[in-house]
């Protein structure tokens, strides 16, 4: 479905391959899932990283799945069961999410979740994506993201279910929802959480659009909070953390459950039929076929 | 119902009357509907002119009902004829509105509709103007209004229902949702639109008070995207529309559609309803009286 | 409830003992409410003055509840009687609220009023000040806030029921919804009023932080208009008020209904939960221990 874009976007395209698929603001255009599986491995090694520190209360998340942090059903599980372990552990109180791969923070959903799949796998895929939203959107946690690189799509989504964003003042590095530039439409979930942070005008020329902001734009249209040089985001992050930690835990829960609920609803009602969305969509054949065609023409320019 | 509004403004109203009816931002009223009745001309000719490029397929239309653009029944019938038309045509997919009447984009509802008519003749009209807006804020076509002059009331609802603003950058326009300053209230689905545009409290500021915006202020709030110099409003509008159409439309439409589909359903369910209320209000013997003694003042005045 | 902000926060806490109980910005946590318990008078003398100018159609309200007119039950009864007489009088249009209290506009709520009453008595404390914000926010007059001193938690809810907001530029004021910082939570039609004002995202993080802003920071995020010099407060509001009254009556007080109907309706239907829901919160052991050892601190500082 990213044919036409990539098409439009040739050079772009080849700058990515010949970077080793880190995501780019120039283009304008994130592709990396697709490179995600070019080089996929299998390995079993964690794809994330979790440092509880028992006497501060904060988790950090350092995202570590070669090379981009795609969202893959994989990725997807582990994250949403180290979530869920910090969650119910009474001593957590905060976490920080980051990357340790170079220049993204994660490039957003794992398109090999999505070309050749079954129906079943790619409801399963889409279910797990839900899952992550819901428990990050309506975390207990007081949660940072410590944004160390670019955030296309699922990664910015990632972001802004967090209380708090702060981002690397790398003008090369952007964050946006850009799913209509791959000709893919962010689901109504993506643009309830995206107007609750930037309003209703900005996130409709930001979704119809597909844009991808800059650091300075992104803090300009609050779509981040805060910007630090590279090396001082996750120091920024810890930070902050104390200042959020020292409000009282459960007016600020009930506080932040207030202020999210009905968006939270919206999806928790909805939850099936928004499956079922996006498995009919994903599965058309002239959707596959796209995709196909898109895989192909990667793998030529590969030999 | 301009009246009171009228009566506080009367050196505005003398220089309207002395200006051949532009529309001023000084005064900050427009009174230009009524004027337009004075000078009103019978003739059928073509009150809209439609250019389609059908090699970039973008449809420039151009508003030519002299002096004002004023939005009178038949003025809106070909309006939205003329919309229909391009959203049926397949090669179509994006259209910009301007105006190529000096110094007005448009001066919003012609006042002579709602004077002296029959319930049965109010209620045709103010389908009409529910039908325009039903028309441009559901569009398919990626809609950009090029505005080359003031724009009040009803013009400003035709300009917030576009995707994209562009203003020409003379302090002399002005733009706004001005209603309240002549006694009258700016319908639901008036404020909805302002309120996806600028914000809650901005719209309820600007509804209260009956803002006219100059052109920075305009730009200020959101309630414009962009200000030009004058002469580059129409050619920015075409460059603005080549990276719209760079966007897959389907995806793009989608995405409008799940911005908008709210507030365009509140009317759609309400629309008898909104009309009833509408012939109501302007029917009534204070509201007529109001109308008359305000016509015959202005009479008088010329004379 | 304010027991862990206390502790954490004893020099503000001190300083304030020792200056009469002005609401300070520096702590950035408002205390006040107690201070006014153990200063209690309680002679019968009018906790508001009114001074209604029948030639402008504009009332003036002087809360005149030393030390910082905190809002008991008897204040809120006196201010809604107050406020319900003006609304019946056919010849005022509108209302300017300020304090004549040194540095302080209103501290917000009477804390003695939900230590070791009843059951009955917290919820008749409750209705009223329900009633306070219904009447402020439906007001068919034009309600301006003179903001001449800091403004939190209560104080702040009653300045963004008004129509336009001037607060007196004095660094040391400050003004929010704080009350996450006292480990209690903003209800659900406090949000609502301020996410009306500022936005969602404004909304989330001020009310999850319980954030204190000073004057400049206050304009920034809209949450007040316009700020001049202190001793201009009150001729700015009578000036701004001119320009209100210009506006016809009629017109305004639909449009005004239209905008702020739907989070009115939102609390006349769940009135009496609300109020159960806030009866059982503050009832509760836990939370009426904290209470008692708080003011226990508070006399022992004292002695």
């Amino acid at each position: 479905m990213a044919l036409r874009a990539a098409l439009r976007n040739k050079s772009g395209l080849s700058s990515l391959l010949s970077q080793r698929s880190s995501c780019h603001s120039h283009g304008r255009v994130c592709l990396s899932p697709v490179l995600v599986a070019q080089r996929r491995n299998n390995s079993t090694s964690p794809k994330i990283k979790v440092d509880f520190d028992q006497s501060t209360g904060v988790a950090v998340m350092q995202m570590q799945s070669p090379p981009v942090n795609s969202l893959s059903l994989d990725f997807l599980t582990e994250f949403c069961i180290g979530v869920e372990k910090l969650e119910m552990d009474k001593s957590c109180r905060g976490l920080i999410i980051t990357s340790n791969q170079p220049k993204v923070f994660s490039a957003g959903l794992d398109i090999m979740e999505m070309y050749g799949k079954s129906p079943e796998r790619c409801g399963e895929f889409w279910r797990a994506v839900q899952e992550m939203w819901l428990k990050l959107y309506s975390s207990n946690l007081v949660t940072i993201a410590a944004i160390n690189g670019s955030s296309p799509a699922g990664g910015c989504l990632m972001s802004i279910t967090c209380d708090y964003r702060i981002m690397a003042d790398n003008p090369r590095y952007s964050i946006g929802l850009n799913e209509t530039q791959l000709g893919i439409v962010a689901p109504f979930w993506f643009k309830d959480t995206m107007t609750n942070t930037v309003g209703h005008r900005t996130t409709e020329i930001a979704l119809e659009l597909g844009l991808l902001y800059n650091p300075s734009e992104a803090l300009k249209i609050g779509l981040v909070d805060q910007l630090v040089p590279e090396d001082q985001v996750l120091t920024t992050a810890t930070q902050t953390m104390a200042k959020w930690l020292a409000i009282p835990d459960h007016a600020r829960q009930i506080t932040k459950s207030m202020m999210r609920k009905p968006t939270i609803d919206k999806l928790t009602s909805n939850r099936e039929a928004d499956i079922q969305n996006f498995v009919s969509f994903i599965t058309k054949d002239s959707i596959q076929k796209s995709l196909r065609m898109y895989l192909e023409m990667l793998k030529k320019r590969k030999g």
